[in-house]
């Protein structure tokens, strides 16, 4: 009864693999009620047999090398879980123009050659679904094409990975050092031995640039997302969110204006009444605000082995059913348009400043000046600790601006650095929102 | 160019109807350039001509009668936002026999009769689609049909009620009565002058059951919800909660276990790390967890005229893509399985009691013994205020319950409201989660 299975060729078994592997066997009689056919894995790409062995995979199944795997007429769906760009990227892109559907999570490849991977899914005229991608298990992607979509959208604000909301959720509770949250991180297997991908904001660019993508029918790759880690957030900054009414995560932002898009990365004060700052933890959450349907957000688990295996199973029965139905390719590329990319210096916003200045008369009035040369009004100033540098006497200076131009800020800041008053400007952290009065 | 739009008949320009009206002009062109194809509304059914006028209706465009409507070989789509069950209920059934796809945000209607309706698709196969009928913008009905389909759903709960969680976030902000707080809500318009559908918890049992039909692939009709309203809940009751570390909210709970499943609707003690406690005023969210998926939350606007439009439009573009691709009928009714419904008594959760009872040596005792002989063992217990009553003093007690059944509870309340001792039994109200030590 080969009619009643659709087969799939299973590139990796590593995590996510072996998760969804794992899936499609134990509810695979759900799978098959819910769709009206068995999903199959015919053969699986791996390395490395011990994989195979520990999930009772028959040596049969694994494919000697990946033409073994579109060679086989009876596998219409690739599954890319390998990983990385190469060879991920060009599997897919030869799969699809062989007519193999293609399911990946694969948020490197899918974010810097969407374009490529589409033009092929044309050419094949199949379907390619990467819900995986972003947020793990939390249709975010789906969303935004189908049920969302005849909305303008007009934000997207993500948090989207996990391991820097760990970071920034333990920060916040204990008031530890950033170091000393990613060595937590790291040993609760939240974080990578190198974890600049996550910490430095790489991973949540990719993510926010499909999503940007999709959202405004316009390409954005990671190279147009302005990117900034959280590695210099310190607890006083932590601290001074909270008695401010914000909280510190790492967001990635994405907005539509008439001039065109903006796309960014970095960490932000964010209002506690948000309700993207009640994510805790590892957890991920989208929130979106569309024209029609207002402010939504989608929440889950943004990674881990069953999670994201969730999204990818997600996508292969919605394949089974375009095959069922005869509608392959009922979502071809939608970047249809071409908008332009606001850089960071023309985006508006609100700015948190933190400053250690001499602690003298007038030193207040000369940094106002200065901002206010240059357009900086400020929305509330706080003078906080009183500190000792080589025997002088220092203040630290924290305010947050009201909405203003970022190169406003930045020529502001320059020219505050050079003053014989100035210590040291501490961190300058953008603030979601309009502070309050 | 007649091939370049699909034609919509659309019934009823109330609030939704309007907004739907508006949203797909509004949003015309880009949803054109989403789905390929137009989307016209070819006729309207609605008795107030004035409601036309306003939006700029054409009176040719206003239907003499519902006939007239389905009788239009160019019109593909019904959509019904009459509200109400008659006559909404027969025109979807005809609409559908005829070959009409149907959308629809009656809850009402889909709740009660949704074996039949999804019959009558069958028979014309077309499509029936009725995402705006829970959760009003929230996609939450299409992430459960189809990214969480890999998934065996174990639990869903929601706050899917506006008008209550209005209600009770007034209540835990400002420790106000429930009349004053259904007073504001419906000054603020989000309480209807007859609150009882909402306040009484049968507009969350519609939504619950449409959820947990498709959730756990049975019918689930609104006779087979448990269900009470929030009309009990007092200050007291809001302070102890808080004083406990938990928020009350009217709850929507679906889960399924190996003997069936449990579906009921009722006010709850909430702890306050839930996803779904930070849920305020009249936003909803639906909670789910899933076998592979874990935890996801889906959050937004659960009524409202231009979210509820949101839902409405996106799934007209998604039968639009279906008639595009020639696929309509992707999602026949998926209540392919008859589950047993598990009766309250038989259900198990955790209690919040609290009893004014006289205050003498010996009383707390006596109610730990009537508990344990029904094997309700407490959690917590607390000896609140002293109060008078005919110039008897007495004691307020509130405790909480380890996990037991229902049955046992109510049992054990019988036999203490017939003791000498027992002022009064003052409120019984259920927790989610097991309390903290």
């Amino acid at each position: 009864m080969k009619d009643a299975s659709i087969g799939i060729g299973l590139l990796g078994l590593g995590t996510v693999g072996s998760g969804v592997y794992k899936l499609l066997r134990e509810n695979a009689s759900q799978i098959a009620q819910r769709i009206g056919k068995r999903l199959e894995v015919r053969m699986v790409l791996e390395r490395d047999p011990e994989r195979a062995r520990i999930l009772g995979i028959a040596p049969a199944t694994l494919a000697r090398d990946f033409e073994e795997i579109i060679d086989d007429p009876q596998i219409q769906i690739v599954v890319e879980l390998l990983g990385g760009v190469e060879p991920a990227r060009a599997f897919m892109l030869k799969a699809l123009r062989r007519g193999k559907h293609v399911v990946t999570a694969n948020k490197d490849v899918v974010a810097a050659y969407g374009k490529e991977l589409f033009e092929a899914a044309d050419a094949g005229r199949v379907d390619f679904y990467f819900e995986a991608s972003v947020g793990g298990g939390i249709p975010v992607i789906h969303a935004l094409k189908e049920n969302l979509a005849a909305n303008k959208i007009e934000e997207v604000i993500g948090i989207v990975n996990g391991t820097t909301n760990y970071i920034l959720t333990r920060m916040s509770e204990e008031q530890i050092e950033f170091s000393e949250a990613l060595q937590a991180a790291q040993e609760a297997g939240y974080a990578e031995a190198d974890p600049s991908a996550d910490i430095d904001g790489y991973d949540a660019a990719r993510k926010i640039a499909i999503l940007a993508s999709i959202a405004f029918n316009s390409r954005v790759t990671p190279e147009n997302v302005f990117v900034e880690g959280i590695t210099g957030i310190v607890p006083q900054d932590v601290i001074y969110a909270r008695e401010l009414g914000y909280v510190i995560k790492l967001l990635a932002i994405a907005r539509e204006y008439n001039e065109g898009v903006e796309v960014r990365v970095h960490p932000a004060f964010l209002s506690r009444n948000h309700p993207l700052a009640a994510v805790q933890g590892v957890f991920n959450a989208i929130y979106i605000n569309g024209n029609a349907v207002g402010e939504t957000m989608f929440y889950g688990q943004g990674a881990g082995q069953m999670p994201t295996a969730s999204a990818v199973a997600g996508d292969l029965m919605e394949i089974a059913r375009n095959l069922e139905s005869g509608a392959t390719g009922r979502f071809p590329c939608s970047c249809y348009l071409d908008k332009h990319v606001i850089p960071i210096g023309q985006v508006h916003t609100n700015y948190y400043l933190r400053m250690i200045v001499k602690d003298k008369p007038g030193v207040m009035a000369t940094i106002a000046g200065v901002l206010g040369n240059h357009q900086v009004s400020i929305a509330s100033v706080i003078q906080k600790r009183t500190l000792f540098t080589n025997g002088e006497r220092m203040a630290e200076i924290v305010l947050i601006t009201h909405e203003v131009l970022e190169q406003n800020v930045q020529d502001a800041l320059a020219v505050l650095k050079s003053l014989s008053i100035m210590g040291s400007i501490e961190n300058m952290i953008r603030v979601e929102g309009e502070p309050r009065p």
